[in-house]
């Protein structure tokens, strides 16, 4: 019986030859990643300290302190205090503060490996499946498990196939792409499933773009969504110097609980409205609502390419008056690639304001929070009740072309009128 | 009898010929500028409703958001929220957001008019003295007096003359020549008195160099600082297509109530140690106290001058691993002239953080706080008790370039060993 990729990196990762949905296994853990928010300070500090006092291979931690820095008050100073102290304390050499978001960093520093396991303190860790590597949000007290075990126990989920076929027009990506499949699953279409996306219009993505798509599988509930690594995704790991690991793919006849096919030609730009993230609608249909703010950033969409879209569209505009356009790449040396060609200029001029990368404005921590009755654009990940700041304000949710669009007219707009 | 530069201004806004130190004049404003931090919301939005609920002249009235901006949580945002709403309600066309400083953007909009009287609801609106307009801090209250008559009651200060004659060593700049006068005369060595600067170490400064010795007259309790207006002056308001106004100078029979000078060939780098700006000591004094956080911003020493030498100093040299180091232009069009020369680049390279322009960090409101028992050098003006953070954290002062330095070496260092 064929197994998909998802199957065979746990199987791997847990010693079996085969597994299936529903079996109950021991994996080993290849990357343990902790964040500032849900890190060493919850639960881990403490009984760690029961436990052993120390972590099972200190290689295989990871600690990126993205949500809390640059600092905005005391308390976030201490928590990224208290987590540089602890990884020092423990020996975690690979610490990383003040680079952007994890899920980038992780990627940039070569932690996505192919046909690996990884396990992160927060939820967006689904976006390594970029790389054929399944990675997975969990908890704190579980991650108190792995740090001491280097093992996680697991119910091996079903996998879902999602086959988009087709050419994207002009002015439609990859946020598009996911936005409407969670539109067509609703948020918890996929809950404890592997997301596993397929067809020629996946295999056109840049790897960045993947990025974007298994980024937001935990939107719709997903353990992880994953995507065949091919050789652009090797050329990637090269480049940076990283191990190719050792790629899965799904057998052709894999079992899927169900599978989905989409024609990437017909899909127009996608909006998700206030406040869920399965609130989908054509970009027509959210025409004309007037925003404040609009943010391009975050481990969903704050990449090079994104950047870069954002900034042909502004090439030689204005963001409307009204409207804060605030910038956020997903990592320092996306920012610096961003300087060296042009982009940030181009973005600066039309009248953006650049923050560090971070975490920030996405869950309302800092740089960029809304007032009450404030209403915003996104190229983030969630568009919950008070996301981004106030429980009354209001969060839509975009391709970084929608946000550029956005910005210059003041209102939802179609991104293809300026393409 | 003479006049001095300070006391023509005055006789000019009050209608006089002449004025004389301990005068009590009604003086007319020229500028009223508000932030957000304690503009429209402090005192004002309420209280203007009685007394007429207008202002005297909506062409004089400038209103600068730039300590919240961008927001680091709701009660932040919604500042921002209220002041921009107040300035659309009562009119007030200038208004400014995200710009950054309020000093600096005042200086690039053309407000700094030589000879002219100006108030604001900031303390280093003094900064404007570069340009021979005589800024000074007024409170919220004050402020509602000033928008519903457009004057102010004014007691004429006296004037200090301090004259800095002599060629600055190479690695010596302007904030070492400020923190040393504050120095000799004490944090209230000028208290309700206006601080002239004169001599030709002043005048081979650029303007945005003079700028910083204006900006940080008010550490010494100064009404104002100011400097006399001359080409360089009048090319940077030709360059922007500002106003030259009516720039007075100070009459060689002038009288001061002190005369200090000073040889600038002997100044060495200055830092201002925890938690006094007038705790001054050379820096060799200083040397070898280690620091966690760097921090180059501000109306200050965020100027294009200010990056670009500690550009010079960090260029192919990396940040101490320790340190955090934050840069924050001090204004979006500096920020921008920091790209297009490869300033910037240079200063990511070398692993700074590239925050947005905004008083964010200078005054613990976000972007870069300090917790518990940190310490950092920073190139703003104030080092008292939590000033950038937590109580129980360090603050030393001193130039870009002694700021640079630091940073590589992650304790306190002397920058002339890198220029």
């Amino acid at each position: 019986m064929g197994m998909t990729m998802a199957e065979k990196i746990i199987a791997k990762a847990s010693n079996k030859l085969a597994v299936k949905p529903g079996d109950f296994v021991w994996a080993n853990i290849n990357t343990a990643m902790m964040d500032d928010l849900l890190g060493p300070r919850v639960v881990i500090a403490d009984q760690i300290k029961k436990l052993g006092n120390t972590v099972w291979d200190k290689e295989k931690v990871v600690i990126i302190s993205d949500h809390y820095s640059p600092a905005a008050n005391i308390t976030q100073a201490e928590i990224l205090q208290f987590t540089r102290n602890w990884a020092s304390e423990y020996g975690i050499g690979k610490y990383y503060e003040g680079l952007g978001p994890c899920h980038q960093v992780l990627a940039e520093k070569g932690f996505d490996i192919p046909g690996s396991l990884m396990v992160g303190t927060d939820s967006h860790t689904t976006t390594a499946g970029a790389f054929g590597c399944f990675g997975t949000g969990i908890g704190s007290t579980e991650m108190l498990g792995v740090l001491v075990s280097g093992q996680i126990w697991l119910r091996v989920p079903e996998s879902i196939l999602f086959t988009w076929n087709g050419k994207l027009q002009s002015g439609v990506f990859a946020k598009d792409i996911i936005l409407r499949t969670i539109k067509e699953i609703g948020q918890a279409g996929a809950t404890y499933k592997v997301m596993e996306f397929a067809g020629n219009a996946i295999e056109n993505l840049t790897v960045d773009e993947r990025m974007t798509i298994t980024n937001m599988a935990v939107e719709a509930g997903a353990k992880t969504g994953l995507i065949a690594p091919d050789e652009k995704v090797f050329a990637y790991l090269s480049a940076i110097g990283a191990q190719r690991g050792d790629p899965q793919y799904s057998d052709p006849d894999a079992i899927y609980s169900e599978r989905y096919s989409f024609d990437a030609s017909k899909l127009v730009p996608q909006i998700a409205l206030p406040h869920e993230v399965d609130k989908v609608v054509d970009v027509s249909e959210a025409e004309g609502e007037v925003i404040h703010q609009a943010y391009l950033g975050s481990c969903t969409n704050g990449r090079f390419d994104d950047l870069a879209q954002a900034a042909k569209i502004l090439k030689g505009k204005k963001v409307h008056p009204r409207v804060r356009f605030l910038v956020s790449a997903a990592s320092r040396s996306i920012y610096h690639q961003a300087i060296t060609t042009g982009i940030i200029e181009t973005l600066s001029d039309a009248g953006a304001m650049i923050l560090a990368p971070s975490c920030g404005a996405c869950l309302g921590l800092h740089s960029g929070i809304l007032a009450r009755g404030e209403r915003a654009i996104s190229s983030t990940n969630r568009n919950f009740v008070g996301r981004m700041g106030h429980k009354e304000s209001d969060l839509f949710l975009g391709s970084p072309a929608s946000v550029a669009a956005t910005a210059i007219e003041g209102k939802i707009a179609d991104p293809r009128k300026y393409l």
